[in-house]
């Protein structure tokens, strides 16, 4: 198999596959609520379409690099959020569309308190937690219509960390 | 000053004014990513309207209870979601609609890891983290229309911890 590498996450990185939901990463800055909070406001959209986001909580089983990326999937009819809620790191793998199928995998490595959105159609893996059962807040959406669709690739990649 | 008293959040007690955010008050409960992911299923819904949502962060500096509430807000056109991102515990303040104002205001000590949604409307009091500034995951709505509305109370509460 061919070995993919994860490289840390940041934002200008990641932007051709989402959005890294930290901070530093907001469309503006302002302080609220007579000065005693500051919102880093929209690190994210939340696309939804006709159906309604919803907020869920995901509980990953942790993987043991390296692992094997055989498939990925993605949501054609809405954005999907990943916030740890747990203090872990994570890994996030995605890839840019080639003619209706994932291109190559690309692999970040996210630090607890970085989370990732993909958009509509971005393909991605399932969640891939790290050395704990890990937490996560998902907001996505929820109503009509088919909103997955999967790839399995014929060899698959062998992901290691850096 | 009326004194009120902060008890610990719990869905069951909290469903008059919003959802808590938390895995056990999810709608349903299910195995995805081939038995590697538990999620948990809507733990709260997001209603924005005409509008539509955003992930944004807000960073709260902390208070030190007792501390007086003189005021409550409430956004009519969409909820507002509020999940710790920092191990802290926080202070969620609320009350039930008495004629378009709040009515008396009751105090929820929220875990580190427990978040809250308000459903439109809902009276809450802003932010209050507490022991050390604190971020928090937000999710909200952007767009047209006023969607803010403000009541001072004439004399406030004094809110203790129980």
């Amino acid at each position: 198999m061919k070995r993919i590498t994860a490289r840390p996450l940041d934002a200008d990185s990641f932007r051709p596959f989402g959005e890294v939901i930290e901070s530093d990463n907001a469309r503006s800055i302002r302080l609220i609520n007579g000065g005693t909070t500051t919102r880093f406001h929209e690190v994210a959209p939340v696309e939804v379409g006709k159906g309604r986001a919803i907020l869920s909580i995901f509980r990953g089983k942790p993987f043991a690099p390296p692992l094997a990326i055989r498939m990925m999937e993605r949501h054609p009819l809405g954005s999907q959020a990943f916030v740890p809620l747990s203090p872990r790191p994570y890994l996030v793998v995605v890839a840019e569309d080639a003619g209706g199928r994932p291109g190559e995998p690309v692999a970040f490595l996210a630090e607890a308190g970085q989370g990732v959105s993909y958009p509509p159609g971005a393909w991605h893996h399932p969640l891939i937690a790290l050395e704990a059962v890990s937490d996560f807040l998902v907001v996505d959406r929820e109503g009509e219509g088919p909103n997955i669709e999967e790839y399995e690739f014929r060899d698959g990649f062998e992901l290691v960390l850096a």
